[in-house]
């Protein structure tokens, strides 16, 4: 692909995201055929495609065969936000997310706790026993612990908060990794301290109690001596 | 595309970004042309030049035309992270960014004031300097107040933090527009206090700081109406 081709590319994605914004359309819905875009946008239909991928890749598209273009659920968050993937995930990275975490996720709670609805803190118990089964029956929970921190960031009512979530819960492997056993029983009661919070609008509670579950992981890893204390 | 073809660019994408790991290939560095990667990766050139692209979108990769592809310094992180740009930014977005602001850069302030190295606090005081210029000549400064809280977050020397930033401070770009001009002037003051703080390792000062001048925006926007208190 030549500049040329590369820049009208990048124009067609921007005039295409304005397309998308003046339609207010939503996720699931379907874009207009290729055609139709390609007239409307005045660009050739090999522009369009090459557009569309793009927006494929951002997330921001889905193309289901057969069916059609559409809006992707995954709300244009793409698959590696803070470019991860080809960085090696070094010891010192764990840490700084876990400071990171412990930056942003006491005071999402707090937030969480000051204005969850009923049906948000139901969730958040439902997320909790599904944890808590998966504990108990020794399979692995990562995915589903990462759900429960995206829950909270949901319930702060905050949309960038919510964009934000995904990316922070993402790291939950890594500590993860190195938690040992006696801290997987941990982690389902501090779970549910931090729920129980939420549940009663108790504001500080929910914050101290995700202070707590963090250092849980930030002690384990100081304990697992992979780690010194930073800095 | 079809299915078959989508997921085994997907699995070339992965094993490529394992050979940029593998190789610990820096920004800047020239990766092998299509035909060894072909062999390499035992796939065929479609499918490289297929998972090539992608890593362009995704600001891995940097084709230059004539010279070959290159690992890019933009660090592997999207053009825009966070989805925002087929969404319509709604005032409430604008105040959920600002919220987000709130929780994170006073600590990330005091984490730099803790951290910052000498050549670090000359590179505030000079970002200081030209945006000051640059209010003063009435100039547009969006970008260079955007890098100005981007090197805070380098200050801190937390890699996660330094990735972050960027999404974040490209927010900075929605909160000016609602700032009047008086706060032009106290933007002059508010940086200098901070970059004070933190070049005196005043921990808790560079955070009230931040506070103070993080608030301004809020004020701001309250006072231009376009918000009400919110939530």
């Amino acid at each position: 692909m030549n500049q040329d081709n590369q820049s009208k590319t990048k124009q067609t994605v921007n005039n295409l995201l304005q397309f998308i914004r003046d339609e207010h359309l939503q996720p699931g819905q379907r874009l207009p055929n290729e055609y139709e875009l390609a007239e409307q946008l005045h660009v050739g239909r090999g522009t369009i495609r090459e557009a569309i991928r793009e927006l494929v890749s951002r997330n921001v598209l889905d193309v289901r065969q057969g069916a059609g273009t559409f809006i992707s659920f995954k709300d244009g968050i793409p698959e590696d936000p803070l470019g991860l993937s080809f960085t090696d995930i070094t010891d010192d990275m764990v840490f700084d997310m876990l400071e990171v975490r412990l930056l942003l996720e006491p005071e999402i709670a707090a937030i969480a706790a000051e204005r969850a609805t009923e049906s948000q803190i139901e969730e958040l118990y439902r997320q909790c026993g599904l944890i808590e089964d998966l504990i108990r029956d020794n399979q692995p929970y990562l995915r589903e612990d990462a759900r429960f921190h995206e829950i909270i960031g949901e319930c702060s009512g905050n949309s960038i908060i919510r964009k934000l979530m995904p990316i922070v819960a993402s790291s939950v492997q890594l500590n993860i990794g190195f938690t040992r056993d006696k801290f997987r029983l941990r982690t389902i009661e501090e779970h549910r301290e931090i729920v129980h919070a939420i549940a009663h609008h108790d504001v500080r509670g929910a914050k101290y109690a995700m202070y707590a579950h963090l250092n849980t992981s930030r002690s384990s890893m100081l304990v697992a001596g992979q780690l010194h204390q930073p800095k």
